[in-house]
């Protein structure tokens, strides 16, 4: 005994967003069906569109539309530093939060051979073609902190060595309002031997 | 700064879905741009399709894209009983655990005046309709054991014994491998005063 054949369909469709699984995809189909039948109709044209529609920046790799994501075409940033990050979420946290104003590269990810994921998936060469940009003079890694991010990141600042750009790595370490006792012991000793000289 | 138009527009669509954030709704949306076009392009078929297609049963409520669900048009079920539930996946688990092969009916949801859902929105007409079926014999109340699936049972419950059907209410109590320890004391409680004679 199951459900109907569209209904069947549609909670199988559901499954394919990560951390849906069979019980939330059926929760999520007798609410839309039940109280929300044009939010499905509106999440269905916006899916289609977004899945054919939706590209890649082709200086940046960021998720976009034109040929040119709204950073890279926007005047009057900095072209003097070029910030790496693993996803484009990340280059909405950093815009967000800090008053960086240069350009972003987005990889799409971090080095992990297992999976199949080298320097060509993660775009290294259209990377390397920017760091021969005229005038550039840092490269800013912000990977995450994690095994794969800081191989990732020794990988890059190899590249810009090469290049005879500056690498940097955004600071790793007690974040604020944070307190040593609920540290983990890991970043703990980063931050301890990361210490820095008060002046 | 924010996305490009196309994916804002796909991470609002998504928050449509229930426990659906805005953080979660872009990881989906990223998920899906860079790993499952294909899955998304689905997902939008089968939203349209059923949003448009899947409609109610009219005997038993349930989402059906025919007039009659699979369960209300098959032959050799036992026409003597009926079986009240909140929603469609109760109808499944009743199916899959049960030996129960008479008919449902799926009140999508329960009293909650609060709510503004009434008799009529649970369909309770209809309901009354079936009760005078000739060969039914038994209601079998299967609603949730909270305090608006009980209030709900209990006006179930007056609607049978207006048309002379029997009503029964499935059992509550300590469920199979729990410990006494560490089950709550409302369920003890009714699992106490509602014990079973040893035979």
């Amino acid at each position: 005994m199951s459900y109907s054949p569209m209904l069947v369909r549609l909670i199988d469709a559901l499954t394919c967003m990560p951390g849906v699984g069979r019980k939330s995809a059926q929760r999520i189909a007798f609410q839309l069906l039940e109280r929300d039948r044009g939010g499905a109709i509106a999440l269905s044209a916006a899916l289609q569109q977004a899945a054919e529609g939706i590209g890649h920046c082709c200086r940046c790799r960021m998720f976009s539309e034109h040929e040119l994501c709204s950073i890279c075409s926007a005047s009057g940033r900095d072209t003097s530093l070029l910030c790496a990050v693993e996803s484009p979420a990340d280059v909405m946290a950093v815009e967000d939060a800090t008053g960086y104003r240069g350009y972003y590269f987005v990889l799409m990810g971090h080095l992990s051979p297992l999976d199949g994921i080298g320097p060509e998936e993660l775009g290294l060469n259209l990377l390397e073609d920017r760091l021969k940009d005229p005038g550039l003079v840092e490269l800013i890694i912000a990977t995450n902190p994690t095994v794969e991010g800081d191989a990732t990141a020794h990988y890059l600042a190899e590249i810009a060595a090469r290049n005879n750009i500056q690498a940097s790595r955004i600071a790793h370490g007690v974040p604020l309002g944070g307190e040593l006792e609920y540290v983990d012991g890991g970043t703990l000793s980063h931050a301890f031997f990361g210490r820095r000289v008060v002046d």
